[in-house]
């Protein structure tokens, strides 16, 4: 089973990396942007096939390894 | 209008970072982990609120500076 997780900045923390490419665009001549948020997208193949059981483990796979739940919201969806 | 890029590394791109989350998640005691893959999620705020409109702008904006089309692959969801 794979597990398709994006990894977000929460609401009112800081983007830098975000900020730059905001920029960056806007040199490039694309008018029209508003924000630009950068996240992490992780692709995990997992050997579990049972989609309750997979959601189980690959949420304790985020709040232990993946995502940083101080700053970050994660998303995981299962296919 | 929002648009949710994901980059993902193309297939036989070489994944440093993925294999060094599979073996973290290996040492945390995951047993069933069959492989990573590391990309890069972004979310957009565009002006443009014609859909043909924000998708062609969107696409010129990951072909010029959001991904490496060399060896990443973008796809683009609007909302």
């Amino acid at each position: 089973m794979k597990a398709h997780i994006k990894v977000t900045l929460k609401k009112g923390v800081l983007d830098p990396q975000g900020k730059a490419i905001e920029g960056a665009l806007g040199h490039l001549g694309f008018a029209g942007v508003l924000g630009v948020r950068q996240g992490k997208y992780f692709e995990i193949d997992i050997a579990e096939t049972n989609k309750a059981n997979a959601m189980t483990e690959v949420r304790a796979m985020c709040e232990k390894l993946i995502a940083n739940t101080v700053i970050e919201n994660y998303d995981i969806e299962l296919a």
